[in-house]
């Protein structure tokens, strides 16, 4: 059956799994402490032309979210988000469970203008009870956001300086972040976001593995006993080989890049076909993430043929569902699917 | 200097600290285990006609709410609260250091609607990634809110109707709920509440005490090993004898009634003043705190002589002002706020 | 009934009671804002000579450790402690509920030594896999110990001097540090421990507060937002003036000493009682709390007559029982007990 | 170089890697909602003969321990463990940051006996201050423990027995079960471990699976909701393929059985190279984790040759290390190690 549920229906980019059979019988250190997670450090700190950064290799968004976070906040803290956010809604309370407020600005449309949160920041500042209330001490976005969209290079840079002028994180959720870097309406680069956040992820698992997330630690960012802080929430992994064969793979000869352009390649395709066909778009998502206003009974009726992800109700008729493309998607899915419509 | 800045401001009713001096050389047991408490949590009970609910004498306003949220929820559950709420803005991050998400609905003026609360939770029940959000199990509601402002029996039967349909827990946070009862325009009765919310608490620091509140747990509500998690959350005194001394004169001969009707009473009458003067009210508060638009610089002018608590900006000239009343504001002390006006 | 189960059987020395009514009108500012909060920290960091030392008050002793170490350490940062210390025992894992694990060493009768402390951290410091470990970051004691004995000077300066060398904190429980002080046998005063220990914390509720300890950092030791993390943690009283004015009153003319002497002395006969009638202690205890070995039949009959505290089984036919003297201990009391042996 | 460092130096088993790879193109829904998953629970409750348990796929043994533990227990709830267990001393505080104390029973040399935790319980239970202390409610024990060693089927009665009488959970970890089930000397079978226990782990990671380990849960035992809290405890894989096809592979056609057999023969004939060579075992472990004391200088010599793990200073000259075998270790390896010594 045509899926295009979401971006990790299917298991590895064969040239990963390739490269862990290939390894598999090398006799490696665990937890991390083997040559595949060292030189995929050094390869994404390359990408990111920051040498001193430091990464750190976890195995899932949600984990990632709520080792970053915790480890980074002192208990009186919190974390502004989009009131979309995934840490907002999607993550289980895996944030409070670790200790900390989500604090939610209403967005549009799940982007975090600078303007909202320095006018959070000033009424907070003004505020006598602050001593009373959560610190706010990072702000969490994602790129792409939950509905696919991107920070141009102008609002990351405003975040950025509102943030560091608060004496604040900046904390950049890339679970998908190869399509963000991909996109045909970008221009934003791996570097500006290393040069522009404190903390921000390279997500593995959407875009090509099987699983893990790159975490990558501005100079002088990362805690302290990281490696205590990975245990003691489960994110570290006995066979670190896991990630680091991976991320490894991923960031030799731009597999990471070639991914996600394909996916985007496809993703534009499949936008086409929609508008071609008179559909309109919730979004005009410039990513991998295409997000389409079915009537009901269309959706019923295609939802026999393809499968895809319903994502909310857009009035009484109507649904917004969503489509994903990945690295598996192939041209004459798109074709099927066309032929569907 | 004339003084309106709280309802805390002074120490604890005189009848109080009698009874603490007259009783102060008798030996008791700790931990609660005392005669007083004893006594005071069986008046507490007479008081709601549920001879079979279950009260618990705890310290503070953000230590009951944290207490009695942590110990009544799973790690996955959160609460529902006004984005106004105490929990929700002014706990400091309670409710998540004890690992709980707390669910903001925005409301006009604080005030929770059971038509709002059932909004989201159809949405929640219908959203397909709900096992990867926090399933909502208690609604919390302040009465009086954190404006002043009152639920009709009314309201407060609908978002009871509402919680227990959803198989949620309603908790009523009476930090001021003697001035709730007080009233002049409330069809509310702590019976009432006794009946509706599965648990409340009678606020003792703001109606006359030194510290204290005494939670009411409906019958079969309180969980297990409550004197244990009261322990561990740094709730549980050594010298139980200090809320129970305190709560046992609180309901006897009716003084927490009293003294809340006091307060009510001169509530009213400075509320008057202001209006009588031609100030516009912020809201029509029927309880112990009045919320009047000062303009700024009446407000310096008036602050070298009275102090109130200035609460949130209205307009680039106008400030919301908080004036409050307690068992300890004179007549005198009325008059003379209307002489400075 | 004569009745020794505890030093916080009554309520709060007189001299506390009539400073509390005297004080009951004036108009303070809430959260530890008041002038009488603001005396007793200077008052104390003069006994302690210790002028840039910041002092906090709290609530209760429990509520006091989880909130000094949980501010103290990071969350994979662990606190060593006795085997049979107060937070590793009868807290109900409030230090746990934290995040925080208690790192027990076993202990002859309760007192940490530094060579025990030393030889555990040497062994972490040698071991493979310590970033798989808590790390301890603090040392716990009490002065007085569980079952009532002193560290001596140089036992506490070693323990200092340990835990720096290891960039620990030391931390000393005072829950009953009057009787320390005041004990005929000690070398340590006050000033020592200010000067040895990082932070400990001068208990009010078992040396005649109704309620309250009074935390004193070392310089530079508090944490940022402290005001936040009481909060948060349920230790912030709105009437901040009940601990500041029962601190006040404890370091004016000495009462926290005299009332501390005055234990000691009662203690001392008690204990020259038993004694003299062939009795065996359990622990020479130089301070306030006497544990006696009674035959199991002489317990029960005694305890028709006197009420004390079953502490722990001693052998098939003896039980450890403890004997509490307080500020509100009387000789002929003493007498009376002597008369029933 | 020659490496017996742990049973986690290699990838995966081959089948594994193959499986991985045939699979790799189907389209199959995230989250463990995929037929792999499925059939692998089914495969596993058929081997346990137990097919009302329930279980769920977890990443790594840390995380499991978390969130099996944090799951069952309420705040103020503990879990007895040996002192040497590994959730006591080598999970960085995992259980203590999701609140839980960790019980401490010291063991001669890892294995906890059903007198032990009696002797715990009964002290417990006649213990007066109980409601201050932490609630014993499960027992960990791990099988093989941290020293290689194995519970026999009527010790595992007892623990059974006296949990239950107790109204505890027995939980077992079984990181290596299949060395323990494989054993030469083990009367206890995976069906009395269903049987005896209320929830316990099947290892894949350190039993020849790249990640995961498989949860079962008798019957009526599993929390309510725990994908939730496997998802805000970061252990919901969104590809829970990875973890499903791997067991699916694993509890084919006995895989895990050999697996484990392999390791086990290898296991004894490197014993016996250490035997046959007057070397001296720490413990005659029956696993395939074997504990050697080595004198010190003959340790440095053979770390030149081989890698093997230092475990723990034996005395002033020597030290016992361990040796570990896997599905990977080859028959040669042992020879070329025989050949050093």
């Amino acid at each position: 059956m045509l899926n295009f549920e979401s971006d990790y229906i299917e298991g590895a980019h064969p040239r990963i799994l390739e490269r862990l059979v290939e390894t598999n019988f090398e006799k490696l250190s665990g937890y991390g402490e083997d040559e595949y997670s060292y030189r995929a450090k050094e390869k994404i700190k390359e990408k990111c032309a920051s040498p001193e950064s430091e990464v750190e290799f976890l195995v899932g968004g949600t984990q990632t979210n709520q080792i970053v976070i915790s480890s980074l906040l002192r208990p009186f803290e919190g974390v502004i988000a989009a009131n979309s956010g995934h840490i907002s809604l999607h993550e289980a309370g895996a944030i409070e469970v670790s200790g900390h407020k989500v604090i939610n600005i209403k967005t549009d449309i799940g982007k975090l203008r600078a303007a909202d949160v320095e006018e959070y920041l000033t009424d907070f500042s003004d505020d006598e009870s602050r001593e009373h209330m959560v610190l706010p001490k990072m702000v969490y976005i994602s790129h792409p956001t939950e509905y696919g969209l991107l920070y141009s290079l102008e609002e990351l840079k405003a975040l950025s300086e509102v943030c560091h002028r608060y004496g604040m994180y900046l904390y950049l959720d890339g679970a998908r972040l190869g399509y963000a870097l991909m996109s045909r309406c970008t221009d934003v680069t791996l570097m500006d976001i290393a040069e522009l956040c404190d903390v921000f992820y390279i997500g593995g698992t959407k875009v090509g593995a099987l699983c893990g997330e790159a975490v990558v630690f501005r100079k002088g960012i990362r805690p302290e006993h990281f490696t205590a802080l990975k245990k003691q929430r489960g994110g570290l992994l006995a066979k670190g080989r896991l990630t680091g064969v991976q991320f490894d793979t991923l960031f030799t000869d731009d597999l990471y890049y070639l991914i996600s352009a394909h996916a985007i390649d496809l993703a534009e395709m499949l936008k086409n076909v929609f508008l071609n066909k008179g559909y309109k778009l919730f979004v005009d998502s410039p990513t991998n993430q295409q997000f389409v206003i079915l009537e009901n009974t269309k959706m019923k009726e295609l939802s026999q043929k393809v499968k895809f992800c319903p994502w909310e109700k857009y009035d009484a008729e109507h649904t917004v569902v969503r489509f994903a493309t990945s690295w598996a998607t192939r041209e004459e899915d798109v074709h099927k699917l066309s032929a569907f419509l």
